[in-house]
């Protein structure tokens, strides 16, 4: 297959679709992102890439602690609109008729309507360029119930959204489950030991 | 929907499943990572979270470089693969039957059949309790012509992996196109305004 370069660009598949939640001036608000990850095992930690200037940014900043809130496909009008618009001139919370609860941390809103909510307390930050990458250590997950399979957390009821540019920039929904992991890939040991072969 | 807390846990939906390469003692190595996003505009960045002890790793720091591969539903069994075994034992480009090709920064290897390659400058460690997180300048990115649409890369010809904990841990592929980005929740402004409502 041909090759092409294009040059230095943030491409990377797939990425999610997150609501970031902060109190800010001590109201709650919500911003959308697709540059955020896991970082760290134990204690468990994850990453958001936030530009300085946000509104939500000063929240996490007011109160060195956010919420990342995982939409399901039910929520793509309202994940959407989290990144059309800012929380300076808009109450996002009321235009998405979101129901906001708090946990553990007391300061991080979380969304009733998204299947599951991570608490995070702020545990570093890394200035970046036009970024600010915030690390957070996750102090409590909640959950839906009926998201729930054996008391594990299972992203076929979840129905996580992905944001990916395809012909356009847009929200797609989880796939096929295509192979277990840790598992699958055991056909090539066992080839190694002659007991299948690969070409 | 009644919700569950089952403590801190490393729990985001989605995440990718990418083949992080580096040469080790100058050969090349490949291993399997979901803990990965976009962490800057401009420059292009990435982060990786990699645990210090890894063989991988330790190409990265020799080289300062690596390549982020991601796979297609074609290398599931090969990206399984590759977070299974350690190249300290094995020699996973000829396991998996890799076609190793350089560029621009000639030490990060790229893999031939991953239809899209990303070259990266290592720009900053962050030093976490059971992780690094290796913040990565995205230096080329280099893509098979078959996967561009008007000569831009399109995920639904990228056939990306997603890693994630279903009833078990597993790949899935991408989802169906659920709605476009920064359009579908225009509806809510509209609504604002009048035009529609919401409850």
């Amino acid at each position: 297959m041909k090759k092409i370069t294009i040059g230095p660009m943030t491409l990377l598949y797939p990425k999610p679709a997150l609501l970031i939640g902060a109190n800010v001036d001590g109201k709650p608000n919500f911003m959308t992102v697709a540059w955020a990850g896991i970082v760290n095992q134990s204690p468990p930690m994850l990453s958001v890439a936030i530009r300085r200037e946000r509104y939500t940014y000063r929240g996490i900043e007011e109160n060195q602690t956010f919420s990342v809130n995982i939409p399901s496909e039910d929520q793509v009008t309202e994940t959407d609109y989290c990144g059309l618009v800012s929380g300076k001139k808009n109450n996002k919370v009321s235009d998405c008729g979101f129901t906001v609860f708090y946990g553990k941390l007391k300061t991080a809103p979380l969304i009733e309507q998204c299947p599951v909510n991570l608490e995070c307390r702020l545990a570093q930050k890394v200035e970046l360029k036009t970024h600010v990458l915030c690390i957070g250590q996750i102090e409590e997950v909640h959950i839906n119930e009926n998201c729930l399979t054996n008391g594990k957390p299972d992203v076929e009821k979840v129905r996580p959204l992905e944001f990916a540019s395809g012909v356009e920039y847009a929200y797609f929904g989880l796939g096929a489950k295509l192979a277990p992991a840790y598992q699958v890939g055991k056909k090539l040991i066992d080839g190694k030991k002659g007991l299948t072969k690969k070409n």
